[in-house]
């Protein structure tokens, strides 16, 4: 046994760390690679990225997966690694390599497009490139998806196990009860916000996301914050994770709620058990899970009146004498006003998930060539409209803020939406064992992260996404405990 | 030809990225990676360095290598190219596997042990390991050697084309000239540095070294500067190079100098020619002339009396009040400071030598196993007695004071000499072409950098370093210059 499964381990270990490594190459080309070292990145990206495709297709590796396959008595751990392995590998042997670079190049250049196209602000610059670009992942979803559809072959990448025949009642039912509740909240009259825009000292705000990251239980022995344009969560393992954030001065929920969403990525990163370290297993199960942990924190946490009991004297120390005329009850109205934003990324939780399924709906008809590159913009506005009651003022403010679809990612975007449906049936079933408002309320978050730790975190993928969320919430995934959520919370906030 | 030359350059192009992402690696372990990540990122250095040692051995890439070598017309840049690839392809075939593997981990065992030793001061708690190293060694440098010595198979990892015959007779007549003129300097009156230990505000220091930076020429766009432990120039690429310095309060030429001397490796990087990027002669020809650019920059230009009449100025706004007694000539001879220091990195330009000499005879000696590793501490301290005229306390400052040797760098040592000769040498060859003193006391940098780069910087590893240094300077490597410049510098300032 020893052997056959220790072939197998190095092989899976060697990719793991490939995956570190390519981790630490986008932190840093986000965080640190001066600006003229971009191009040199690209070369070392593209040269370990098709080295690690090499290794990955390399039938002497299929054939040590297949051989730990076949040995008996496997924990279950065990099983799930094979089980990984095999399925990133059969993925990676459907694509050839000539289409693999086609692809590369294509995304590339789809994204050249796009940022050229949002200078002019002109969709027809963009148009050629995306359109090809949509021909490519046609041909992709086509060698890919087996008996299934196009998009449960792209979707696949993001949500293991997930098919579009049952995710597309959920969001249409999610859809169907919060277009009218989001329209109730916009037509009522909006929290006043000038407390959050006072102009907020940088390095102040910044140190205040610290001292916020230390209190929710982020380990800095195995880890780290720094600035970027774009907050993310990367590293290069769970004894490595960094986090990003950035700070607006005049905007203080800009850099507080990236470090708190960005936080719950990383708490889940930290908390894989040390067993998995290494393996195939070492992550989630689905993006959507790891989106549950930073949707939780981000906003059943941090946007909640507890939170701010809590936090509201802290801040005051931070920012002297800015704060001194609110209560907690008005900067949690203020953090949680809901609004007609064009922008997905500077929603509100309510209204953010009709953005999601715009993108969905559209994705879905683009995959099946139901719908025209060209007639995007055109979709995309009318359901604008008809969701949020909000035309785009040009396409910059329309279909062409989000870099995703140039990056070839489709089937991506759901799983925004599924992390809100999953933190708010995780907040319920957590009701049951803590009392989550006063914990939050004496600032006492270690109990969360410890519930947190052993249900979700320190499993990574043995289990499925949707296995795990049964076993963890006790029901299957639906939208009930997320419009209950919102329905309560919105309610109180606005009293509707 | 195209498609020989194409191959080659693939695998080429490939080593090439791999070492930018070693180089990342590393960089990141001293700089930015949290503490407990070092377990992971030893992890994904192993495994990135048995990867680029396998593709380096491929057969595939020595029948690409010949087949370019073969082709009709290569330029001499290409010529240089196939000479360098099949050279280090050459020495990783002769290391089986195996013997690289066990090698690694004495390495790393030999590494604690000298950590542990250094702390509880006994050099017996560091022997075995040492020891056990040193037959490692004596067995790579035989399977390297061929019909040279085993010290020069060592060394050609460093300096390739140096051989011990040559290097033993000019390092020894170093020597000779050397010990009574440091003994001379070491008796006089010793200048004043209490203007150097005030206690300089340690964020004002780094600002000031990366102003001095700019003024040098180091190129921000394609580079920056970080705080590490031991200040080192690392980077992924000519358009990504990174340079440490550190910051001591009480002692100001630390941060500066230590700036001032990796802007000299920093600016050698950034200067290759575009036509060398990603290809095996990206890089200096050898160490020692890397270490002539980092030595031109610290000592020739940084320690010299132009370069405070020009700083002190500046040094004054940056440091308010604390430099209003001084002239730039005290300053100057404050960082000139000869000193009986036991240890090498804080010692002087003229002993420096003298603690290299040292090391370079004990080292061919242990190699040659002339002298065993358990009489070192003896040998050691000696010859410290009869060069520098001071015996070190215990061997913490004594023999165990250096990393080096544990990490298994053996023909290390005396690139940081050849380096110092080969400065006063291009000092001597620019004094023919630019007035170096007016354009430093008027902190005109850029013409000095300019008749580097394009004699040195630009030409990367095309040319051999000694075939190098001999057209640059016109003469073959020498001690005079050297010498000359010592004396005539310390002459002055010492008034012997």
């Amino acid at each position: 046994m020893t052997d056959a499964w220790g072939a197998f381990e190095a092989r899976m270990n060697e990719q793991s760390d490939l995956g570190g490594i390519m981790g630490l190459l986008g932190w840093d080309e986000q965080t640190m690679c001066p600006p003229g070292g971009r191009g040199a990145r690209a070369h070392h990206g593209a040269t370990l990225a098709a080295i690690a495709h090499q290794r990955l297709v390399d039938p002497a590796y299929g054939e040590a997966i297949e051989a730990a396959a076949a040995l008996p008595d496997l924990t279950v751990a065990q099983q799930a690694m094979v089980r990984e392995a095999r399925r990133s590998r059969d993925k990676a042997t459907k694509l050839p390599e000539a289409f693999v670079r086609a692809m590369a190049q294509q995304r590339s250049t789809t994204n050249q497009a796009w940022e050229h196209a949002r200078e002019t602000k002109r969709f027809a610059d963009y148009r050629p490139a995306l359109e090809q670009l949509m021909r490519l992942k046609v041909e992709e979803a086509d060698l890919l998806k087996g008996d299934g559809t196009r998009y449960d072959a792209l979707l696949d990448d993001f949500e293991p196990g997930m098919r579009l025949e049952r995710l597309q009642p959920l969001l249409g039912s999610l859809r169907d009860r919060l277009v009218p509740f989001a329209q109730t909240l916009l037509d009522a009259p909006a929290p006043d916000v000038a407390v959050l825009e006072q102009g907020f000292d940088r390095d102040r705000q910044y140190a205040f996301s610290l001292r916020v990251l230390e209190d929710l239980g982020f380990d800095f022995e195995h880890g780290r914050q720094d600035l970027s344009t774009h907050p993310f969560t990367g590293g290069t393992a769970p004894s490595d994770v960094r986090l990003t954030t950035r700070v607006w001065e005049d905007w203080l929920p800009a850099c507080l709620y990236a470090t708190v969403h960005e936080c719950g990525h990383g708490l889940y990163e930290q908390g894989h058990a040390r067993e998995l370290w290494r393996t195939s297993v070492c992550g989630a199960p689905s993006l959507g899970l790891h989106e549950s942990q930073s949707r939780f924190y981000e906003n059943v946490i941090g946007r909640s009146l507890p939170f701010w009991e809590h936090y509201l004297p802290v801040a005051r120390e931070f920012f002297p004498g800015q704060l001194d005329g609110v209560d907690a009850m008005a900067m949690q109205r203020a953090v949680c006003r809901v609004a007609r934003t064009p922008i997905r990324v500077e929603s509100d939780e309510v209204t953010y998930n009709l953005h999601i399924l715009l993108r969905f709906e559209l994705e879905v008809d683009l995959i099946e060539e139901r719908v025209a590159v060209a007639d995007l913009p055109e979709v995309w506005n009318a359901r604008m409209e008809q969701y949020l009651g909000y035309t785009p003022k040009d396409d910059v403010e329309g279909v062409m803020q989000d870099v995703h679809w140039s990056e070839g990612l489709f089937g991506y975007f759901p799983t925004y939406t599924l992390g809100n449906l999953y933190s708010a049936a995780i907040r319920e079933a957590m009701a049951r064992d803590l009392q989550i408002d006063d914990l939050v309320r004496a600032g006492e978050f270690a109990p969360i992260l410890t519930w947190l730790r052993e249900r979700i975190h320190a499993v990574g993928a043995v289990p499925l996404g949707e296995v795990l969320m049964r076993e963890v919430t006790g029901k299957p995934l639906e939208v009930d405990s997320f419009m209950t959520y919102l329905e309560t919370k919105y309610g109180a906030l606005y009293g509707v």
